[in-house]
């Protein structure tokens, strides 16, 4: 007898539950809306895996690299960890660690026989959103009717990991359809942010968010079509990259919408540092994926690209525009305090900064709205039908019924649109440099309206989802914390649209108060090596290396 | 009154008539087939004219760098001698010596200023096929609906050719709708080879074949969806460069299908050397056209990859694979000679040679010809009923009735086809690596079933296209020519489909004979270097340095 969506979904929830085993079970659940630092005062995890967890991904490859410590050692910890992030989050929709361990026994063995490391990332364990499809999982990617299914393959992505040597454990969670940024879906509810559980962890790589947050993770996978990195790196205080299209292979990945080309979802990491951010990028263009990914560029790391940038942070400084407001929705007082922070430690240091001004992004975000749903969203209710389940409240926009699907020749205008788009934009930034005499290097903006989200309030993505159509590349760098006594509602605004006076009218000082505050870093499209070195600039300025 | 698309067309022949002056017009149209000596026997042109035309880019840059030629002199060498080849060939849409001779004056008077040349290509006169805008000239692409129009900027290549010092002097015939390998159209008629007027000069990017053959241009710059580049090439006997997607800009060219990025149209060079074909490239590359185009990477020329094939073929020599029948459409003995040609000329100089099996080539040529159509070529016939004028007939199965538009979803499958298909070439590429123990350098192939094709014979696109789908790079080198004393009609020949039937039948060893045969190299995505670097060694090693 077939059985309902809520059987299916009950069914995988409990299949979950039993993944984590009793001696690390959190006995009573805290009942403060912070659970950040509980990993530490929970018992479940030894100083020395608490040490391990606390690490940069950096510091335990090279370790495991030079035998100090055992992948076994780093994966039972991260398993540890994860499953307490689990717990607490509720970021996980698959959790292997017995697979995981036997993996990094695998690992533990070779480098006991051949004295030295399978690849650059021996023996680490990294989590993955669950789109990266692993040999003998299942990919549900939140809809149930994808539930039962196990992955035959690996994605790409997986392949150059596991060549690199990383150890795969959990795959974590996602919105139904991938398509907005909280993280809420019918088989496992909602995953909550591990500074407070009011806030969202972001999304649609809100599992990555949580579980690297709270580190249960180290390096996390995930993927970003409208701010799906960026989003979940800045709620919880975390870096993340989003490469340009075609930097990293996508291929063999699970996908709303597969296929759709208009624009291109990418893959990146989320990290507590740049320099991981860069460990996993080098890692994986060391394995030439552009031999497997008919898409991905042969672009090797241009270790001169990151040089350049040194070398103008150490000889006369960086060029900087920045923005705070994009023309559509003003960001809340703890942004606009965010990206002023960030300009004033860049000029402090004695780096250009000057106003850039956003062009056109009212159409920009029109455009790729409208992109997202140029099937008058078929794809995604064809998988949400499938089951029954319905769909959740976040989608609405999305499943708007008077939204149609367009036909081959408005795609193709549509098509024209963003690379005319695109070129306006370069020209303004050609503008920029011409009138400095020297290259603008990169540009600061937010990345959300708002400090990490209330549940059920992320309104705007533009300020993500117009870079995700200029395809230029973006590192998140965590800045501050919303702060009830700096932040006060401001009370000379005055609204654009009904958008924006909404999303202002729902700042609250109070219920913000603590939630991460991140900026993005905006670099021309395929400048990774440059705009990592910048973001590391940015962030040893703002003196964010935070420990939880 | 409006006019009738024959009286539009009738004015069109007449003001380009009107642009050759009466010195330069030919008294007596020669009676012969070819007239690819008659340049040298005209008398229109000097003898240090006759000169300048017959040498090489290179040495003409280098010439014009050093001040031991000015532009106006080689300037009004190849105006002369372009229109000597419009006159017998039909290879013009737009002519306009006059403005070319004063870009020319300009350059040479900021050389006599500042001593120096202002880019790679100072004072050099390149051909552009007609879809390539230059402000104040009409890009009708052989619609005669867009005839009348003046464009009111540069395309983007223009623009990086102009700031490299070239000099504009033609824009030369296309087939209407671009998407076809002969060359005609209702507003100039057929243009012809210079080699034999019964075959035809290739298309679409015809004209630069016929005017870069007869050498009334050095450099021709044409495109290719599917062979544009490439045929023309093949037909006349020079080298042509099908870039991958993204290295050289398209961007504010017209098109047919403008928008279609299933499958990119691109843009590259045809020349008599590959040293010419690399001229361009990093002429073009110097000028970071990835600030101006925002579909191009930024990936500058990289001396290094070039380097890499250098020491290759020093030591140890190259890994090439090859074949001569897709599995579609056996070519005609003239062309099987000349892949055996090559591939014997590589093994007598110790390169290894293995055959390559063509995968699944019928697949990917179904599913690219079916990418044409997506919109059910709605497009190309509003542009062509705009005016009233007929479908050429070698468009016939471009706009069958039979064909209909595909849906978003439809498209979004068809993505995943070509991705998949891209992807499953990768893993034969990596096999065959795996199986010699060493890279897989190029492919050898030919990229068209008949030498220089007869007149509306022109029936099989694979050879060419399924290298668009999996988007390699290209370089086709000339061969050699059919001879009617070797190339005997293939007796032992047994059809595997109806076209391959055909196509066979259509052999001719009497009207072939001297036709140019070519192959092409195929290297891997955005491998340009390296592939110019083997096509080069497979030049040299063929001795097929040709002078008219």
């Amino acid at each position: 007898m077939p059985q309902s969506w809520e059987e299916l979904a009950a069914d995988k929830r409990a299949r979950l539950a039993k993944t984590i085993p009793d001696e690390w079970k959190v006995q009573t659940l805290p009942a403060e809306d912070s659970v950040i630092d509980f990993p530490k005062k929970s018992g479940i995890l030894s100083e020395a895996e608490l040490k391990i967890t606390e690490a940069s991904a950096a510091d335990l490859v090279s370790k495991l690299a030079a035998g100090e410590l055992t992948s076994v050692e780093v994966t039972l910890a991260f398993c540890k960890r994860a499953a307490i992030a689990q717990q607490l989050t509720n970021c996980a929709h698959e959790f292997f660690p017995d697979a995981a361990l036997a993996q990094a026994r695998e690992l533990d063995e070779y480098y006991a026989k051949h004295k030295r490391p399978v690849g650059p990332l021996h023996g680490l364990p990294i989590s993955l959103k669950d789109q990266l499809r692993v040999k003998g999982y299942e990919t549900s990617m939140g809809y149930i009717s994808w539930l039962n299914k196990y992955d035959e393959g690996d994605s790409v992505l997986t392949t150059m990991l596991r060549k690199a040597g990383a150890v795969f454990y959990v795959k974590t969670s996602v919105p139904q359809t991938l398509m907005v940024c909280e993280t809420v879906n019918n088989i496992i509810g909602r995953t909550v942010n591990p500074r407070n559980k009011n806030w969202s962890c972001g999304g649609s790589s809100g599992g990555e968010g949580a579980i690297v947050g709270i580190r249960g993770g180290v390096i996390g996978v995930g993927t970003d079509i409208g701010g799906s990195i960026r989003v979940p790196a800045a709620f919880n205080f975390l870096y993340g990259l989003r490469p340009s299209h075609g930097r990293l292979p996508y291929a063999k990945m699970a996908n709303s919408m597969e296929g759709q080309e208009t624009v291109h979802s990418v893959v990146g990491p989320i990290t507590h540092s740049v320099e991981d951010l860069r460990l996993f990028t080098k890692s994986v263009l060391g394995q030439e994926p552009w031999k497997y990914d008919s898409k991905v560029i042969p672009m090797p790391w241009r270790q001169s690209e990151s040089d350049i940038i040194a070398s103008k942070i150490k000889n006369g400084g960086l060029n900087i525009g920045y923005y705070n407001f994009d023309g559509n929705v003003l960001p809340h007082p703890p942004i606009l305090r965010g990206v002023e922070t960030t300009v004033a430690a860049l000029a402090k240091a004695g780096h250009t900064v000057t106003p850039w001004t956003p062009y056109k992004h009212d159409f920009g975000h029109d455009l790729i709205s409208h992109i997202y749903a140029a099937d008058g969203s078929a794809d995604v209710m064809r998988d949400i039908s499938a089951s029954g389940e319905p769909a959740i409240p976040n989608i609405k926009d999305l499943l708007n019924p008077n939204i149609k699907a367009v036909n081959m020749n408005e795609l193709w205008d549509t098509h024209l649109q963003k690379w005319n788009y695109q070129m306006e934009y370069l020209e303004k930034w050609r503008e920029a440099e011409e009138k400095a005499g020297k290259e603008l290097d990169a540009i600061i903006a937010p990345i959300t309206p708002t400090a990490a989200v209330r549940h059920d309030q992320f309104r705007y993505y533009g300020y993500a989802s117009v870079i995700n159509l200029l395809d230029f590349t973006s590192v998140v760098v965590p800045v501050t914390f919303a702060d009830k006594n700096i932040d006060k509602k401001n009370e000379s605004f005055k609204a654009v649209s009904e958008l924006d006076a909404l999303v202002q009218e729902e700042y609250d000082p109070e219920a913000y108060h603590g939630a991460p505050v991140a900026v993005q870093v905006i670099g021309r499209r395929l400048s990774e090596e440059r705009t990592l070195a910048i973001a590391e600039e940015v962030g040893k300025l703002l003196g964010n290396v935070v420990t939880p």
